[in-house]
């Protein structure tokens, strides 16, 4: 075992799996305890000497009370939260009163596993948050059905639930990588329109069932409680395979942002499919053009007509630390971690390059995997701190693979707006600090 | 298939797999979409007709803009919080002062699904809720070790990272259960002291390792950063198998409350082993007979003497819906549902009884199951109306089985305090009052 040159580290040379100084995944995986894993590469890493230590004023008095709903401490307040572009009038749409066409977005350069607290999940509203009255809401499922039924809060919650890990994903998420010039913008401001939670509903199915929905439904079309009233068609196929009515997010009932108290929930749909605040099924044979269906969320193909109904996300990954919310402070070992996901299904691989994509090797996965949800990909990497290209490319069970941007360009055009999720590259200089670059 | 004759439900009398009612979990279990399942069981059970409806006022105007971190609605705020006992003079012990030794018990009556929100989960603390400058902070590895070293939170963001949903237990939960009455507290009263989340951190076999630690090494004793210097011996055995020094929570650093910027995390163990607000971690041949080794956390046995280092958790299960925060609006089907675990392992079983422990019907468990994780149990219950007692008794997947409460005293004594996990009762009247009760 050769002692790797420019640090004191034992790091075996034939752990090199890819150049520019990727490390084997099995560093992690191939130990009962992924531990003994980090310990090969770590050593002596980042620990400090001890030197004499006062004692801080926070172990000389008592602490404060416990409240009955935590709270973060005063020093993450400010250094975590949403990203929330500044409205300005260059950037309002025509339709959208200033104040309520609002995106927050989850700061994933700060963020650790898979869970997305949900004071963090991302959200878009079109028209505000309404203030809903649980006991003065309920869904109607009506339409091609026998018997129209209305379903509040609490009769929903004497139903069977499931709960399940799913991402949501805005289809605008990664928009600006369409643009031609790489913005050197942070990682939420780029990638954040993607959350992941564990939600709790009632299969939609259970309650079409009970309302004894028509042979010839074809369609649903779903809308919200918002002054708004935000409407999209949802197939009927999907609504009976796997969509449900969402009442709880990590736990407890949803917040008003994500559609309190019910919102409707499409596994692997682009999120404004999943509509919040949900007031209306209406079962038909036919989707409804309405203005959410048109003026936004199609995509614009090159030859100028609009794809319309391109509803499931596509395989897709980012790298989220390192960023260039950060810079590394010394060549040596660190972790390239981020997340990937998949519309369809699970993921299956997570590929990481460091030099713009010309040799790459696999990432481990954190398991277990869920159908659906993020998934969290590590492999060591020994900086020796000369430039690097960082890239991931995630697979899924399906084989579907992340394209490189110019393919997706060369497919879609230049300005769809929506479903980008070709690989993105962050470049690191010498000098420790990352940019977003395109390469 | 026989109709059910006081409810016009399609049951399936063969689907009756205990007395009382209850119903297979095949019904959820043996379909491809487990929404199918719960057909059968809640057919035009909950919905109700649609009458003429009005138009409510959010829908009228826009709504509010979103925030950078998401909150809670506020039809929520008063309903769902933490139980805080009353701390009084009677209570109060002779050592604490009556600001510090709080405790905060997760509601799980309104919560659904296994990952509890991190504003909900439980905590105790002994010498209130220090407010630790991340920046100011650092846990020291020493003792028997070659090279005692010191990490801030920021050189522990540079390790590798594991992920992993792990339940916390409190050895005091349910500690009114050895009372010779049964008290009709609410379930977060009783059983609130558990929680589940996903935790992230550093494992401690990779900083111990650094430190090099000698081969005579036996015990780690922690210690907290609270004016108390809460204190508890690990063995070594433990420290490197699975703890970590967890930063992070359900995706964010953790909260004041659960020991920011860093506590200890050893999974299985009773709560209070895993010390918040880490700063010292010395490595030793013998434990320490600190405070919290003695006066607390010992196990009183029927012959007088104390039993130490038990520190493991039991199987233990509970049902949370229905429970006495609630009554039953009328007979016919409901969802029996709650959370069970273990400090060894994986949930292998849980059954339910609605006759006090006469017949038993399996489960549906949701999975995945994880590994020393909360796991959701759930089965059909067709109530007749009659009196009931219900009851849930899990399995681990090493074969221990969740006892009966008089076999528990029975071998402990009736005042040990901690670690009761013997099965409790809901009492259900036919009025639909539940209470708790023994049984």
């Amino acid at each position: 075992m050769k002692k790797d040159q420019d640090k004191n580290l034992p790091i075996d040379t034939t752990d090199r799996v890819a150049s520019g100084g990727l490390l084997s995944r099995r560093l992690f995986l191939n130990s009962a305890v992924a531990t003994t894993v980090a310990l090969a590469t770590t050593r002596a890493a980042y620990g400090q000497d001890v030197v004499g230590e006062g004692q801080e004023d926070w172990t000389l008095y008592p602490g404060s009370d416990a409240l009955e709903y935590g709270e973060r401490s005063r020093f993450e307040v400010e250094r975590v939260k949403k990203f929330k572009p500044q409205v300005t009038d260059a950037s309002q749409d025509y339709w959208d009163l200033r104040t309520t066409n609002a995106t927050t977005r989850t700061p994933h350069q700060h963020l650790m596993g898979t869970i997305t607290p949900s004071g963090l999940h991302f959200s878009v509203t079109h028209h505000g948050i309404p203030d809903i009255d649980p006991d003065q809401h309920a869904v109607v499922i009506h339409g091609m059905v026998k018997n129209p039924l209305k379903f509040d809060i609490n009769a929903l919650e004497n139903y069977p639930t499931i709960t399940r890990e799913y991402f949501l994903e805005c289809s605008g998420n990664s928009g600006a990588l369409w643009g031609e010039n790489a913005r050197d913008i942070q990682l939420d401001r780029m990638h954040g329109l993607v959350s992941g939670s564990q939600w709790t509903g009632i299969p939609l199915s259970t309650l079409l069932d009970e309302c004894g929905i028509s042979s010839d439904a074809k369609w649903i079309i779903a809308e919200g409680a918002d002054s708004g009233s935000l409407s999209r068609s949802i197939p009927i196929d999907k609504a009976l395979k796997d969509s449900m009515i969402a009442i709880a997010q990590n736990g407890e009932r949803i917040m008003p942002n994500q559609g309190y108290p019910m919102r409707l929930f499409n596994p692997g749909f682009e999120g404004n499919t999943s509509i919040k605040w949900l007031r209306s099924l209406y079962v038909t044979d036919k989707p409804v053009m309405s203005r959410f269906e048109t003026s936004r969320y199609t995509d614009r193909m090159p030859d100028g007509k609009a794809l319309q109904f391109s509803l499931e996300i596509d395989v897709k990954s980012m790298i989220t630390r390192p960023s260039n919310a950060m810079s590394l402070p010394k060549h040596g070992l660190y972790e390239i971690t981020g997340l990937a996901w998949s519309g369809r299904g699970k993921v299956a691989k997570v590929e990481v390059s460091v030099d713009g994509g010309t040799t790459w090797a696999e990432a481990a996965l954190e398991g277990p995997i869920h159908s659906i949800m993020l998934t969290r990909f590590r492999i060591p990497w020994m900086w020796d701190g000369r430039s690097a290209i960082l890239q991931s490319r995630a697979t899924d069970e399906f084989g579907r693979v992340q394209p490189v941007r110019e393919k997706l360009i060369e497919a879609r055009g230049r300005r769809p707006s929506y479903h980008f999720h070709g690989i993105q590259s962050w470049g690191v200089e010498p000098d420790g600090k990352i940019k977003h670059v395109y390469a």
